[in-house]
C-alpha cells in the first residue's frame, strides 16, 4: 500500500490540505510518544479530528501514512544549503546539520517508521532524492570553483548512509560524527578534470 | 527491556538450551512470515511449544527477544573470513558475502526488528562489535604484509553502515554495491608505518 504515497499525486490546498495538515501533526505527536508499531490510524483520526475512513481512503494504511509523513519531513530539511565558499567547509557543515535534525529522537522514530513501513524492495527511496539532489548542488557549486569532489553516490553512501544506519540503530548520531564522515569522503574526491 | 539481552549472562546446556534453540527457531519462522512489529510473545510460545510465561521470565518482552535473536544471527556469520592474499581481494569479498546474507529478505527482517527493538541510546550495537573484530583481524593481516589500510572505524562507517542501511530501507543490497563501498574504503588505505 506504499505506494500511495509516491504513484498518487498529493491533492493540495482547501479541505485536503486542513486534512494533511491536521494529520500530519498528529502523526508527529504520536511518534514522539508512542512506538511507531503502536499508532493505529483510529489514534491518528482521533487526534486529527478527522473521519478514519477518510484517511483509510486517503493513505490506505497506517504504515503508507507514516512512511508519507517522514518522507515529508525528510523533504523539508535543510532547504539552505550552507555556502562557505569551500567544498570541504560546505560538506562538513551539510553533515552536521543532518546529524543534528536526525539525532532529535522524534526524527529517529520518524526513520523508523520509515524503515518499518518498507515491505517490498523499491529501487529509490524518496528521502535519498532529496539527499541526493542537495549533495550535488554542493558538489556543482565545488566543481565550478574548480575544486576536487566526489561521486553524489559517495555522498550519500559514505554520509547519508551511516548517518541515518546510526539513527535506526539508535547508535550516537553525533556532529562530530558526522564530521568524521565528511573527512573520509574528502578523501574521496578526484581533481577537477 | 532490551537491557535483558547485553546484561543478563546467558545460561547453556540442558533445558535452557532446549528452550533458546525453541524460542529462536520459532522466531526465525515467525521473522520470514510475519511482520516484525505483528509478532508476539504468546505467538512465538506457541509455535516453539514453550509455556508463554518462562518466555517472559527470560526475555521481558518480546522486542528484547526479537532483538537478541538478531544479534544472535548477526553474530554467527561469517565465521570463516576470506583470505586471498590481498587486502583489496578480503575486503571486496567480505563485503560481498555480508551483502548475499543481509539481503535476504528474512535477514532484512531481523535488521528490522533489532531497529525497532531499540528504544535508548546505547553505546555499542553488538553486531556492530562482531562486524568491527572482523575488520581488524582483515586489517592486521594486511598491516603484517606491508599493504595500506583503512581504519576500522572508516570500515565499519562505509561498509558496514551502507549495506544495513540500505537492508532497513528496502534498498537494493547487492554485489555490486558491495565491491564500490569496498573501493571507496580502499580510497582511504593509508601506507603502513
Amino acid at each position: 500500500m506504499t505506494s500511495h504515497t509516491t504513484e498518487r499525486p498529493r491533492r493540495v490546498g482547501g479541505r485536503s490540505a486542513r486534512v494533511t495538515n491536521a494529520v500530519y501533526t498528529a502523526v508527529g505527536h504520536l511518534m514522539a510518544h508512542e512506538r511507531p508499531d503502536r499508532i493505529t490510524i483510529p489514534m491518528v483520526a482521533e487526534r486529527a479530528g478527522v473521519n478514519p475512513t477518510s484517511i483509510y481512503r486517503r493513505w490506505g494504511d497506517v504504515d503508507a501514512l507514516l512512511k508519507e509523513v517522514a518522507v515529508a519531513v525528510m523533504a523539508h530539511e535543510n532547504d539552505v544549503l550552507p555556502d562557505v565558499g569551500t567544498f570541504t567547509g560546505d560538506l562538513t557543515e551539510w553533515a552536521e546539520l543532518i546529524a543534528d535534525d536526525i539525532a532529535r529522537p522524534e526524527r529517529s522514530r520518524y526513520l523508523r517508521a520509515l524503515a518499518s513501513a518498507r515491505d517490498e524492495l523499491v529501487e529509490v527511496c524518496p528521502c535519498w532524492n532529496v539527499r541526493g539532489a542537495q549533495a550535488a548542488r554542493l558538489i556543482e557549486r565545488a566543481h565550478e570553483r574548480g575544486e576536487a569532489v566526489p561521486t553524489v553516490d559517495q555522498v550519500l553512501d559514505h554520509i547519508i548512509g551511516p548517518l541515518y544506519h546510526h539513527a535506526v540503530f539508535a547508535l550516537p548520531v553525533t556532529r562530530s560524527y558526522a564530521r568524521r564522515l565528511a573527512a573520509d569522503v574528502l578523501l574521496m574526491a578526484q581533481p577537477a578534470s
